[in-house]
C-alpha cells in the first residue's frame, strides 16, 4: 500500500516591496527542482471569485472600503480559495506556496486597519477552520524602503500603498509580533538584504522545518 | 430651536417573488406624499461599493460561493452600505426604507444556507453596531407562489432563485421564525393576497408602529 506524502503549506508574509513574489518564485523553482509539485498562489486571490474579489480590494482610492468591509471581503475570498484551490491541492500531496494568508489580514485590517482583535481571531477561525500554513516566512524590512521598492513597481493594485507611511510602520511592527508570538510556525526573513542573501535565508527556513528527516 | 426629527428605518423582507420590490415603492410614495423625505434602497447593494459586490452575489451559478462566503460578502455590503447610505440619511432626518437587511442573511445564508447562527450573530453586532431596521415587514407567501412570480419576472439575479424548493421553503420557515422571535420590531404580511390588500397591510403597520402620535 502506497503511503501518501502529505502536502505542505507555506504562506509568505510581509509589507508592501518585501519582494515576497520574487521569493515565492524563487522557492517554487526550487522544491520543484527537488520533485515536489508545488501549486503557487496568492491573496488576496487564488480562486475564480477571489480573484473577482481581488480586483475590487487592491485598486481604486485608499477609502474605498473601510477596514471592517476589507476584513470580511479578505475572509471571503479566503475562504473560497481555501475550499476551491488549497484544500485540493493539498489533498492531493501537492506543495502549496501563497503569496500572503490570514496574518495579512490581521496585520492590515486589525493592527493598522483598527477592526477588533477578538473579532478578527473569531471570523479567522471561522473561515480557516484550523488550516494553518506548516511555514510563515515573514520578510521584513523598513517600510521607507519597501515602499520605495513598490513605487518603482509597474502599476495598479497599488490602493494599499497609497495608505501612507505611519500605516507601514505599524505593519512592519505587526508582523514582526506575529513572528514572535508564533515562533513554532513563523521565521523571520531579513528582506532589506539582496536577493541572493533573502533566498538564501528563505532556504535554510525551509530545510530546517519542513525538510528535515523526521 | 428647532427640534430635529429622527428619521426611521424601515425593512422589508422575505423571500424570493413576495413583492417586496412592489410594495417598498407603494410605501414610499404613501410616506412622501404625506411631506416625509424619504430614501429608498436595497440589499445588497445601495451604495457603489456594495452595488459591485451585489452584481457578484446574484449573477452566476448557484453554488459561485459557498453559503459563508456570501455571508462575509453580504456583511462587506452591509457595513458599505450602512457607513455611505443608511447612517447619513437617518443623520439627516430623512426615512430608509430598504428592501431587505440584517434577517436575509440570517434567513439565506444561516436557516437555508447553513453557516452557524452564533457565528452570524457576532457578524451581525461587528457590522450593524446595534443599528436596527425601528419596523420590518416580513412578506410572507408559499415558496412555490414565490418561485412563480419570480420566475415571471425579466431576467438577471436569479442566483438564489435557482436553489430549489426546498431551500425556499426554509427561507419561508425562518422569516417567520424571525417574526415571530422579534415581534417588536416585525410584522407578517400576508403576501399571497392581491398587491393592494398587501399595501393596506402594510400601510396599517407603519401607521400603528411609527406613526401613532406619541
Amino acid at each position: 500500500m502506497r503511503r501518501v506524502r502529505r502536502g505542505r503549506f507555506i504562506s509568505f508574509e510581509g509589507g508592501e516591496g518585501t519582494g515576497k513574489s520574487t521569493q515565492l518564485r524563487l522557492l517554487a523553482e526550487r522544491l520543484r527542482a527537488q520533485g515536489l509539485v508545488v501549486e503557487t498562489t496568492r491573496e488576496p486571490g487564488g480562486s475564480p471569485g477571489a480573484e473577482e474579489l481581488r480586483r475590487l480590494l487592491l485598486n481604486g482610492a485608499a477609502d474605498r472600503w473601510s477596514p471592517l468591509a476589507e476584513a470580511l471581503l479578505m475572509n471571503a475570498a479566503r475562504t473560497d480559495h481555501l475550499e476551491r484551490t488549497i484544500r485540493p491541492a493539498l489533498a492531493r500531496g501537492d506543495w502549496v506556496v501563497c503569496d500572503r494568508f490570514a496574518d495579512s489580514t490581521r496585520a492590515y485590517q486589525g493592527a493598522a486597519g483598527g477592526v477588533n482583535d477578538a473579532f478578527l481571531r473569531a471570523l479567522e477561525r471561522q473561515v480557516t477552520e484550523g488550516a494553518k500554513p506548516d511555514l510563515t516566512l515573514v520578510l521584513d524590512a523598513p517600510a521607507a524602503l519597501g515602499l520605495e521598492r513598490a513605487a518603482a513597481r509597474a502599476g495598479g493594485e497599488a490602493r494599499f500603498e497609497s495608505k501612507g507611511l505611519a500605516f507601514h510602520e505599524a505593519l512592519r511592527a505587526a508582523f514582526r509580533r506575529i513572528a514572535a508570538e508564533e515562533s513554532g510556525r513563523c521565521v523571520l526573513i531579513d528582506a532589506a538584504a539582496p536577493v541572493e542573501a533573502v533566498a538564501a535565508q528563505v532556504e535554510e527556513a525551509v530545510r530546517a522545518r519542513l525538510l528535515q528527516p523526521a
